[in-house]
């Protein structure tokens, strides 16, 4: 009798399963667009600061050397001066914003103080302010702060989260009313990763005549955002994470066309005036949104902004999107069989449609297990009280074999007690 | 009978007065400590925008390419955080401010939105703001536009100057009465250079229980200044102009620690809070002057200011001073021989005890003039409507020789009509 050799179809390896999305992932040439002065370690940490595009370091160079050193105070007519619109009108069509809406200025914080300050006087009959416990806490302070600078007519009501991990918009929705002057969400959660439809959430506060301002800060270069379709009033968004704009980079807003005439903004500079080299000493608000920037912008700090915009345009949103979501599910799918029985749930939407581009791996040790990662393994998360550790994906330069690689290293931390040689303090990262 | 030779006692000319003033001035080797691409280019714009130190290009470098791209998410473990503070320390002797009281933050408009917000509500029963109509004209926005946000409850009075060049000290103590919450001015005005007395003005406002916050965007690091001293409440200022910070560096701020208890900054930012990284939901304002932070702040930019401050106490304020002077009393001697036979008048106060750091020329064809130099013989001033010429002096990197030399450029552009082939349009520079 002939022995027939057994069959063996052996279940692809999760390895095998990451070489093959990353052969067949139109994105991966980007990864060669960035600085990765150590190709061993897995950032995991976009979401909070991007890395440095090859680009941007050459331009940087170009700005410091001869735009500073030589052509010296001759730089504000040529280019410096307007920059603040040519890169809003660069981010414009990341968030679905035709031209003349979007500037860039200042930092996140202060645009949204303009902006919830110019939308009360807009809403002038109304006293309340709708936003959400998985608001960034930043947010919320600057909130606060435009109440009590506007002599405490408002009231700021917090739609709260059951789970810490979904928001149902019917429950967002439910909150705004007739009361209701602005609606301010973060479009991403921070912590859960949690996304928010903007189309509906937006549409029932204009239905209601209250206000809406999205802070795109979490989602702005790795979701999809379509202001003006949504019907979206305002805007605010940062450009250090998904965009690669640099530590600290200034940040972006956005006014709808259809109310910008009537917005003021409470920071009145020059930069926002009519004609500032005039010296007039009369305020005149600039026609457009430009009304909105305040004073001299940071020049070398904008530079780095521009080039690291041009590889979004490049791979196109769609596709950043696409590959943000297959790195998730399948981050999702070890999680479920390999992480999981370490101890870890899981704090993100399981849904997709629900999700940014962060998952948030909960852990009773994840302090410790953070400090692991990056001390002891070379992966680089980021820690949120009291129990999340957050993985960003970014699109442009994550590959699917890091990423299995990196739940390979934490495997290892756990099942070594690696995370034991560290105590449980806190770590301080943005 | 012999003929004795003729005893020649020549005037010395006026470049070998330049010559043996540089060759005794103390501060001469600064100048070899900016990045100089063009040495035969004569800059009189320091005042507007300071060169480039080459210990900021190395340490721009050093950020781009260690901080940001290999240190990523952990420099604000290693540096960044602590920023704003750090560079305020340094800082601040430059100003006579003692430890505790200064930080580096947002722009020079930002900083005096949040102080002049600030001031008004530590006298919420006074209703007037004094300034002048020297002030640069973003600081009357930005207070009318506090005014509004107020609710117009207050109203700004302007001491106006006669002459365009001086404003007494006695009109402005005269115009501070019991009714007056603010007082602010810039120390330097931006046009005339005519410079304010501090101690006084300051006594004259604590005396009348007004607050007084001082701009020292044009003085901070040409001229002394001290804020402890004359017992001054507030003050802002910018880093670009004789700190060489780069352009559009971030601003800096003072609180004294007397008040730093009782004043909130209206814009809330999670820098400003107590412990941001608790994520806290509401808002509690860190202890000292750091809470007049808001949202994270651009690194890059910041990273430029801090070696430029190095060269500052190096040197020493004093020194600079006196050598600031020298300048300004060698060139107006050249004016009165050389440039007013050509229709110059002087825009500036004569005494030195009233002027910072630059001098206004006027002249009926200012702006082609400032065209001329610019584009025809490599000097660079500034145009301010409608006539001023201002040139800048900038003690760490302007000579005696070159400032002779740019007047002879002067004199060429004006008597070979080079200025008559530009129009008479305006120029855009800051």
């Amino acid at each position: 009798m002939e022995r027939r050799p057994t069959k063996r179809e052996p279940a692809e390896s999760d390895l095998d399963r990451a070489r093959r999305l990353d052969a067949a992932d139109p994105l991966a040439p980007f990864r060669s667009r960035f600085v990765l002065p150590d190709p061993s370690l897995i950032y995991l940490d976009g979401n909070s600061l991007g890395r440095l595009p090859t680009a941007s370091a050459a331009r940087l160079q170009q700005e410091i050397q001869q735009e500073w050193a030589e052509q010296l105070i001759r730089g504000w007519n040529r280019g410096w001066y307007e920059a603040p619109e040519r890169i809003g009108e660069r981010i414009a069509p990341l968030i679905g914003a035709a031209p003349g809406q979007v500037v860039v200025s200042d930092s996140t914080s202060v645009n949204l103080y303009k902006l919830v300050h110019a939308a009360l006087a807009l809403r002038p009959d109304r006293h309340r302010i709708v936003s959400s416990t998985f608001n960034f806490p930043t947010d919320l302070y600057v909130v606060q702060g435009c109440i009590a600078a506007a002599g405490h007519r408002h009231r700021l009501d917090l739609v709260a989260s059951e789970d810490e991990i979904h928001l149902p918009t019917e429950e967002v929705i439910a909150a705004i009313d007739e009361e209701t002057a602005l609606v301010t969400l973060s479009h991403v959660a921070f912590k859960s990763g949690f996304l928010h439809d903007g189309a509906r959430i937006s549409a029932a506060a204009r239905e209601a005549g209250a206000l809406i301002l999205w802070d795109l800060s979490h989602s702005v270069g790795a979701v999809p955002v379509d202001l003006d379709g949504w019907g979206a009033d305002m805007a605010v968004g940062c450009t250090y994470k998904y965009l690669n704009g640099g530590p600290g980079a200034p940040a972006f807003l956005y006014v709808a066309h259809a109310i910008q005439a009537a917005c003021r903004s409470p920071i009145q500079g020059w930069f926002g005036q009519q004609a500032p080299f005039d010296f007039d000493l009369a305020y005149h608000p600039a026609p457009g949104v430009r009304r909105f920037l305040v004073g001299t912008p940071p020049v070398l700090s904008l530079a780095a902004i521009e080039p690291a915009l041009d590889l979004h345009h490049e791979a196109g949103m769609e596709p950043i999107r696409r590959k943000s979501v297959a790195l998730s599910e399948f981050l999702l799918d070890l999680f479920d069989r390999r992480l999981v029985p370490l101890g870890f749930s899981l704090g993100s939407p399981r849904n997709a449609d629900h999700r940014g581009s962060h998952l948030s791996l909960r852990h009773s040790d994840a302090y410790r297990i953070c400090r692991a990662l990056i001390e002891e393994v070379g992966v680089l998360p980021d820690f949120r009280a009291p129990d999340h550790i957050r993985l960003g994906l970014a699109p442009l330069y994550l590959g699917f074999e890091q990423l299995h690689e990196a739940v390979v290293r934490l495997e290892q931390v756990v099942r070594e007690d690696l995370h034991l040689r560290y105590p449980s303090a806190r770590l301080s990262v943005t």
